[in-house]
């Protein structure tokens, strides 16, 4: 039998680990009190996204354009049945999310970006997972393809992108800007085309009949709200109901954002942050006529992706509590919310040095974090034992 | 001619420099861009408070019990005619403010620790400043003495203190709990003692007529607010006119307050944070019935110290912003407010691995820190040049 090694890492001394490497087990200091860090799974490419399925099994998205079930820690070969995933720069295979009914329909859906123009556009499919022995996909079906200025000329990055399923089954889904906005150009905040957007999408790809902007001249039917950025994290409140969204800004300017109905957020008109290269974003003020403010933002920025609501029983002191992965910043954000008011933020995992691209709960209330990496790994994270 | 010597540190990397040492600048990269950190005063042995006279001079408290002028970069020798101080953990010499009619009145308040019953009490003393060729004190007066159970077998910690004086002149004063809460007593929470409290006396030492306990039974008549631990931060917001309070709390619970007359702040009852052993704070709820929640709390904690808001035209982004030493922490923690909501928390000079003790605005806007250290110094932050 082999015997478990444990490694404790200071916060405070921020101590650089490559990898789990050798160790079994991390044990880092939060305020819940130390809790330990196990490898699932190793060995993924760029993993990007993590759904759980009512079995307890994980599929994982690896962003060259793979998709994995994870069951009883074995990893199976890649699902066959994708569609054809440019990936390339940030894209490739993104967001997967599976059915609230996936019991009984076996639907599942997933992001990904689409070779166009010789540019990156991102789309959205519907198909049924068949999870026996082997998995595999079946009626896999594009339900929706993205508009707008995605041409060989742009780097292929911000491109989002996150979805989630309402409760009356409609889906939200997170567009980003592809850092096409420019002098000349702003799309973002523009409605004739799907960047820096999020929609709102009916199962098989059509727009519900109260979307805001349908009876508007120019306006594409499935936009929800705009004036987005990098918008790489997307989860309902289970507290409020409120859509909210973690936008991956400027330098200084990752966000929370509440997302209503037709409100503009100000991208690339207003920003917290500031450009890479120092110069301010847009006219540099906060505020603007018309446009939302986000409740929260990182200074210095996390590079974020990945939010998920706290719900389980296994840190009772996190319910409620807003967690956000970090790229660039390589740690875990808490934030403690009252309403609408951020009242700390707590970051943990920093000493870990790996880059955080998701972040989810399990059924057994552990947190599930995926590191971004060539050899990329889902963690696990629980309670110290003993 | 000395050539200037500049040291480029990424708050990522998490240097280590244990003092400014060979380098005249160091270059820290912040939200408002680069900043130059120089040194304005070395070799103060834990210096506590830093206070600006009309003229730009600086009024410097060391913790052991001296009080010096810096004028033009030079420090003087330590100013005669202190009271008797008791300076033994964290009791000594400690804050030290300017009045508002300093130039006719030439008065000064101080707080510090007198010696009684093998333990500490906390005194404010009036006084005045003459600053000719050789500063010294004049009509020095202690208009306070701390009242409560502060006896020899106490550790003396937890002691505060910060004074601001009000716009009429009535001076509020934070008091610490000096540990002295247990299971038998909760001095912090009764109103017959001193202890973590704040207090607000006229410049003379007397109460007010309009202090909220001054008809009741067994209360003492200074007392404004309670239920607080060791409170080393003070300022009025100049926004709103509000007191804010800076709480240096237990293990992940330093808190943002704002104070206003008779309330009851919870502290030992409840507490955002946990006691340095892992055990919950009193029943461990962060809410109880007639108790004031923070606005704010850090986790993990900065191990708070000094706190002030940027009114400044040096750093133009940053003004309205709420800064915090941290000592442990050995950062800057800059609180971006909307009203009474945190939206950011921007932590800086992260590598510079410095206590801050203190931290105040210069009337030229820039940003002066007080490092506590047997050779402290008095550090200047302003944008870097060119």
């Amino acid at each position: 039998m082999k015997t478990p090694r444990t490694l404790l890492i200071s916060c405070a001394l921020h101590l650089a680990f490559s990898s789990l490497g050798h160790a079994d087990e991390i044990i880092f200091s939060t305020s819940a009190g130390d809790v330990a860090l196990s490898s699932v799974a190793n060995n993924l490419e760029y993993p990007w996204s993590l759904a759980f399925l009512p079995s307890g099994e994980m599929l994982v998205s690896e962003r060259p354009g793979r998709l994995r079930l994870v069951r009883n820690g074995r990893m199976s070969p890649p699902i066959g049945g994708l569609p054809a995933i440019f990936a390339k720069g940030q894209s490739g295979l993104l967001d997967v999310v599976v059915a609230r009914d996936f019991t009984h329909s076996r639907i599942i859906y997933f992001c990904y970006g689409e070779g166009a123009d010789g540019g990156a556009r991102l789309a959205v499919a519907r198909a049924r997972l068949l999870a026996d022995e082997s998995p595999r996909l079946d009626h896999v079906e594009t339900i929706f393809h993205q508009i707008g200025p995605v041409t060989r000329g742009l780097a292929i990055i911000n491109i989002g992108c996150r979805i989630v399923e309402a409760e009356d089954g409609n889906l939200f889904v997170t567009l980003g800007d592809h850092a096409a906005n420019s002098r000349q150009a702003l799309p973002a905040q523009s409605l004739d085309n799907h960047l820096g957007k999020i929609i709102r999408i009916r199962p098989d790809g059509t727009s519900p009949p109260d979307n805001p902007f349908l009876g508007t001249h120019d306006a594409l039917p499935e936009i929800w709200a705009f004036g987005l950025r990098n918008p790489e994290g997307l989860a309902f409140n289970p507290a409020t109901g409120e859509l909210w969204e973690q936008e991956h800004g400027p330098m200084g300017g990752d966000e929370i954002n509440i997302i209503s109905r037709g409100n503009n957020y100000g991208w690339p008109l207003v920003s917290y942050g500031r450009n890479y290269d120092g110069s301010p974003v847009g006219d540099g003020k906060q505020k603007g006529p018309g446009l939302v403010d986000p409740i929260w933002y990182w200074a210095p920025s996390l590079a974020a992706s990945g939010m998920m609501f706290y719900t389980g029983n296994l840190f009772p002191g996190w319910k409620g509590s807003l967690f956000n992965g970090g790229l660039k910043s390589k740690l875990l954000s808490r934030l403690v919310l009252d309403g609408h008011r951020v009242v700390s933020d707590e970051r943990m995992l920093e000493g870990l040095n790996e880059r955080i691209r998701d972040v989810r709960q399990g059924p057994d209330g552990a947190i599930y974090l995926l590191t971004d990496n060539k050899e990329g790994r889902i963690l696990r994270m629980a309670p110290r034992k003993g």
